[in-house]
């Protein structure tokens, strides 16, 4: 017989292998139809929002076990993390001068309270690197940080979320360093409707700690315009407090791989979230869509060589604890990807490759597969907060990116519910997902350059 | 010399006369700025909402009648008119049983209150219409009217506002028939953030008064849900009362025509609101931008043969009691075209007429001379709730259609504020409204058919 010709120097590896798996996970999809969302809504609606230190978390955290030992998953477990229990309390925000409003406002996760009430007169700065800027000026003030987020890029398929978030984040150290007494924050949204943004402020170790809470755009620009008349004045009053450590714990489970079960594909998520709305955009559908990738995994027996395993992380969005505990637990087993969905269940569009170029070059190829559920592309970008201390440690990440002209004007709101979902995007996703799952836990590797 | 030929027996009649005033108000537009909707911000800054019975509701009429008189127009006055006062008082509605949760609501305009904690498992039905078919089984019950608004329609430029609203008005009183405790209605609208939508409900004589509120369209998208799992336990409570009659005031003020001045055009708007959000949208912004009509009118020195009246209405909202006053006092004067300006303040489309094909055949006629501020149409339809009492005595009655495609994604919701308003759009509305006043108010009469 004659040899095989020679590859072309430049091929792409074959991803030929895979079709199979993609054909019968897309004519799975047809019969799975809304039974992803009705789970997600299942959880919305009898457990509602799963902030860290509350019932609700540890309640979906044993539903989640209890669910996946049901798809078939081994080793269904909770792994046992300290969490911060921050509560929220009572809180308010009103004009007193010149004139008497309330204000719609959400306080920061994990700033302190008031103690009492708290009035002062309002300055306004439109970004937060200002308050250094001016300094002393603010000092005694509540001091207002109107900083706006663009609209979101649809051509660019951009949000302006990072560097608006900055406000949030950083707001209250740098109002404290000039003497602020408080600090508000614009809602970190370019669309609302009155709604207020809560998440995460972060206090710089030796900066006192001042309460800070978010108001919506509206309330924003209104006190804003207000002050550029003359003086305001705002009495706070939240009795936010931390109250310590609480148990809770990550979700763990297996598709035990075929022939390499030591070899890790981890598909993430966190089943914590913020106390207001029911959380289903960031990020129990994140949960649902990689529970539901292993469930059509286990349905279609596509048992791959390397071992899937499904981490439902914990705390993530007030210190990614569930991050932290699972790396200490599981960082020297041998992790050949990760990928965590916390990017909203938007309609399918591409993964990101928090790898080398190779990396993305071999997934790249893979691509046309992914076409039926939706998905075009992979592109380089990150992978997700949860999964990133092994991506720190050189491992494969992998972000889920569909759609997210939308996400932001939900995060961390009353308005992040269920049915802003659409139950065909969240079946997609789940398949698409799936289909990633295989392809990394099953594909001959190295594909890159190294001989293997 | 030759004879003039004759008329074309079809020709339209010339409107060339009105195209250098046109001019002169597309020309004055660039001076304007954002002027007008510095007034709006001001009132929705310092005064906010005005719902009938409030401090608001007569600050801003007092504000207005001082704007318009230093404005130049003459005679501004208040025109006394008694209004019924609701108020709201404290009210919350949260599911019990089988899971506990806070319900975003507002009780509707005009509903009597629950006379303390009121406990009872919740019925939904998808249409208001439903309450009668299913009739006793609903007795007892918490009724819900989960009735979806579909969204605008872009192409017809439709809202579908006038079918859903059904469920506020007709409600409580189609529950109370069928011996409901309460209603609860999915709040009119096709978007939202979380966002409730309160309004006028409309009890029926001789039927009992039961509480009736409006809860998000996530809210009842999540009862709904709930109730198809099994029963669910709602507990409302609602210290709403009528707590009687107060007085209040139409703002009057006019140009006085030049030649026949007791023949009047009036420019209407209501200055009430309801008590959510500041009103600016419905109908603050109605108001300024007439009053801005009518203040171009002025410094142009445009003064038309006939009087401009602007009228801004009190108690729209929730009894047409200014509409109905100034009807009684002014019937009988003689008003040849009544306009009102309530349909949001959106970029300037088209004005609607209430009258018969000739009055529209001669405004088209003008149409060509408001494409300078972004009109393009006169179309059949109804001129305003203000102006009906005169359009039902057969007067010509005008209404304002700017684009229409947000303005119920705001409407008697916490987010209609003076933020969602285009400076351009305001200004250029109070252009086309001034044209149009001029218009009516100078053109050689009558134009139809029939003789001078």
């Amino acid at each position: 017989m004659p040899a095989d010709p020679a590859p072309e120097p430049d091929a792409e590896p074959s991803v030929a292998w895979a079709q199979p798996a993609a054909e019968r996970i897309e004519a799975h999809l047809e019969t799975m139809g809304d039974r992803a969302w009705r789970r997600l809504a299942f959880v919305a609606d009898t457990i509602g929002h799963r902030l860290s230190g509350s019932q609700g978390l540890e309640r979906a955290i044993d539903w989640a076990v209890t669910e996946l030992a049901s798809y078939g998953l081994e080793n269904a477990r909770r792994e046992k993390v300290k969490v911060p229990k921050w509560v929220r309390g009572r809180e308010y925000a009103r004009v007193v001068a010149p004139v008497e409003r309330e204000l719609v406002m959400l306080g920061l996760g994990g700033s302190v309270g008031t103690r009492g009430r708290l009035r002062a007169e309002v300055a306004v700065v439109s970004h937060v690197d200002e308050i250094a800027k001016r300094g002393k000026a603010l000092a005694g003030k509540i001091v207002l940080i109107d900083q706006a987020m663009p609209p979101y890029d649809h051509e660019q398929r951009k949000s302006f979320y990072g560097e608006t978030v900055q406000a949030r984040s950083r707001g209250a150290s740098e109002g404290a360093k000039v003497g602020a007494k408080a600090v508000l924050v614009r809602s970190v949204t370019a669309r609302s409707l009155r709604t207020p943004h809560t998440g995460a402020l972060r206090y710089e170790e030796g900066v006192p700690k001042i309460p800070a809470a978010a108001v919506t755009v509206e309330d924003a620009v209104f006190l804003a315009r207000s002050v550029a008349r003359g003086p305001v004045t705002v009495e706070l009053f939240m009795s936010a407090k931390t109250v310590g450590e609480v148990d809770s714990a990550n979700v763990v489970a297996e598709i035990p791989g075929r022939t390499r079960r030591d070899e890790i594909v981890l598909l993430g998520c966190h089943i914590d979230s913020w106390d207001v709305g029911d959380g289903s955009t960031d990020d129990m559908g994140g949960c649902i869509a990689v529970m539901e990738a292993a469930r059509i995994l286990v349905e279609l027996e596509l048992v791959p060589r390397r071992t899937v395993r499904v981490v439902l992380f914990t705390n993530e969005e007030n210190g990614l604890r569930g991050a932290k505990a699972y790396h200490a637990a599981h960082g020297q087993e041998r992790h050949v990807a990760v990928f965590e969905a916390d990017a909203g269940q938007g309609a399918p569009l591409a993964f990101s490759v928090a790898g080398d170029d190779a990396d993305l070059a071999a997934l790249e190829a893979y691509a046309p597969l992914f076409l039926p559920f939706g998905v075009t592309a992979f592109v380089p970008g990150g992978a997700g907060a949860d999964v990133s201390p092994f991506v720190a440690d050189g491992v494969l990440g992998i972000g889920h990116r569909p759609d997210g002209s939308h996400y932001f004007d939900l995060h961390h709101s009353p308005a992040d519910t269920v049915d802003k979902i659409d139950p065909d995007h969240l079946a997609r996703n789940a398949a698409s997902i799936a289909l990633l799952a295989y392809i990394l836990a099953e594909r001959p590797e190295p594909e890159a350059p190294a001989a293997e």
